[in-house]
């Protein structure tokens, strides 16, 4: 096991490149002692040669990604990001029998189970432990540690932005635009917030999961997406009230044989497991038949721990020379969009004393409510808001029922949520 | 990759290798798609023939150890428990080029170091991720997940069985001997309970976590162990208002420079994550210099949930052929048994007016006191308590102080709980 050398050729050089090279040089000893392995960048593919890049060898650098691909590198690690060119990095890599470890969740959640497929044919490993909530080894779990698992449900918060927001609107009663500009502020939020908070980021992130978890491969509209930009803190109050907290949570799971993936907030009870996690941090818990229910949670993002989840499959692969893939494992499952649980429903009324008519359609409509109140006061928008906390139904009964009040002219508005339970 | 098949030998069919021959027949295809391997048992080592197994083929059974070692197995499987003869059948396979999976802990604890390394020098992989925490794969992410990493602590609730009483004393306010009793029942405690409650096995478990997580051999004895039969549910109540839990915590941390594992009681700020943790549940956190702070938690015990682990070492044995071990990474850290902390004291006195005496005592010990309170009304044993939260001390400091209040009289009986945070 002694001496073995790994050449890796670095494709990107931002937030998590940069990281990978400084743990890299950091930790040479720690790995050399652990796994007898020297890892060492051949080169480095970067738009632009000029920006400074402190703790970067300059003369690792190349604007010419054929420099860095057919440079006799043993793995490519690309970090550049987005579709193209990435898809073409790997899938030139790959057919010329390299091992590939990425972090690219866009590309992943479009067209991993192809690119895992490729990989498999041509014997070589892709990783992409990076991709999915940073350095928590949750790729590993599925792909290993659960492997004699059927698993029955994976949820988490997969989106750091999100709870950070959330968490602020709870604890600081900071309302929506003040905690995304605080995240803004600290960088847990891009200037474009929009990937992050309307949802689409842990949606990519929960394709990716589900494939593995599942091993099929799912649609690109798999998966039912809502954000966070329409929880006010008038929701976040009467979650509080109810024993809930409003949490942005990913859902994927099997019921009645098929599987339901959706992203969206919940009302999680408040001593549930995902109630705890705050700030910016991720969480799975992943529900297998043999070993129950399981949680892992940390930071879900940033150059070092991303990095650190690159690096751990860089030496996975420097170590265990063979194949090893998750493939499909049988059909796929369909996909669907109807599911049954509690629901809090929110509506803005000009009348405080319009929980009759409201409640009255709702139950015309087949929706049993367990409880329903007014706030006498007025929001900022000038309205007031009847909240209804529904029994067990259906989503579409949900959905059909608040179609019906809006209908009716009784709300100018309103808000569905799923409370976990 | 297709079409591999893997022989394995297991010794001992308990509660968990019968899950392993639950597992194995369940998942067979779903094993053979994910992976391309095909397990089968060749024999299995019993003690006793005629005892009933549902789900075992008969034939498989033998109670000579030979015909499982030396039958053409590539695998052995080690389910026998306890230090001997299990260490003999692991050295005999690991030394004849055969891998091996244990869940063997108290082996593991005793000299898992020196397994390690016999399996190192022969090229084969000793897989344990059933040794600690059933079906929580925390070995697999200290050995490959967090490998970059520099572990900076590893702290968790590693005894289901101290786990499950602490809960019921806290939330159903039973006392010790009743949250025993219903744990006994519930077959989360043995008869005789002693390895879990006084927390031994939890020690054990540390030490295997330790070992790997600083890649040092540390002595039988590095462990500080206390375990939960001194709680009372007076201290349960203390700590509620105080604003904490009571946990069973098992903590292994770097303190300048030296090592430092302890096991015992904890109060745990009642929004920390490991407050969380309930019933038979376990979890870990691990710190590491990439990654940060890292939670992973879920059953820790239970016949499908270690079998699930030994079988997730299995088939990473069977995919990846190649060695691979963590060994010891540097010189041995020292192992320090002193640390700072606030404290929670409890002493028992025979007039609640000793609040006065108790802290000139601590005090003139050099203990900053941040509360003192007594009970009005006598406890069970017929006594008062005073109880005392310390500032930020040596534990040294607070012990010395405790044992001056026994010399001088003050208190009958003493209890010391760190305060985490």
């Amino acid at each position: 096991m002694a001496g073995r050398k790994l050449k890796i050729g670095l494709l990107g050089c931002g937030t998590v490149g940069r990281g990978l090279v400084e743990l890299l040089a950091k930790k040479e000893s720690l790995i050399q002692q652990r796994t007898g392995v020297t890892l060492g960048i051949t080169k480095i593919l970067v738009r632009d040669l000029e920006k400074p890049r402190r703790g970067v060898d300059q003369a690792l650098l190349t604007t010419d990604p054929d420099r860095v691909l057919n440079n006799g590198c043993d793995l490519v690690v690309e970090l550049v990001g987005g579709i193209e060119p990435a898809r073409s990095f790997i899938q030139h890599s790959l057919r010329r029998g390299k091992h590939v470890v990425t972090a690219n969740k866009a590309l992943l959640a479009q067209e991993g189970f192809s690119l895992l497929k490729t990989a498999e044919m041509r014997n070589v490993r892709l990783g992409f432990e990076g991709s999915v909530c940073g350095g928590i080894p949750i790729i590993r779990a599925l792909r290993n540690g659960l492997v004699g698992n059927d698993i029955q449900s994976i949820s988490g918060i997969l989106n750091g932005t999100c709870n950070y927001i959330l968490t602020r609107m709870t604890d600081d009663r900071m309302d929506f635009d003040e905690a995304l500009a605080q995240a803004q502020s600290l960088g847990f939020a891009e200037a474009d917030p929009s990937l992050d908070v309307d949802g689409h980021d842990a949606a990519q992130k929960l394709k990716i999961l589900a494939e593995l978890a599942f091993g099929a491969e799912l649609p690109t509209d798999a998966v039912d997406v809502e954000g966070v930009r329409d929880i006010t803190l008038d929701d976040v109050q009467a979650a509080r009230e109810l024993g809930y907290t409003i949490k942005h949570i990913a859902v994927a799971e099997v019921i009645d044989g098929s599987l339901m993936l959706r992203v969206g907030p919940m009302l999680v009870p408040r001593n549930h497991q995902l109630a705890g996690i705050r700030d910016e941090n991720n969480a799975v818990v992943v529900r297998g038949d043999a070993v129950g229910e399981m949680l892992f949670s940390g930071k879900g993002a940033g150059s070092l721990p991303s990095a650190s989840a690159v690096l751990s499959d860089v030496i996975d692969i420097a170590c265990h020379k063979g194949g090893f893939a998750i493939g499909p494992t049988g059909e796929a499952k369909p996909c669907a969009s109807d599911y049954s649980s509690s629901h809090y429903l929110r509506f803005a009324v000009r009348d405080p004393a319009a929980i009759g008519p409201v409640t009255t359609v709702l139950e015309r409509e087949g929706l049993g409510i367990q409880s329903a109140s007014a706030s006498w006061a007025k929001c900022e928008s000038g309205s007031h808001h009847v909240r209804v906390v529904t029994h067990w139904s259906p989503r579409s009964v949900v959905d059909r029922a608040v179609a019906a009040i809006a209908t009716a002219g009784h709300a100018s508005q309103q808000f569905v949520v799923r409370i976990a339970g």
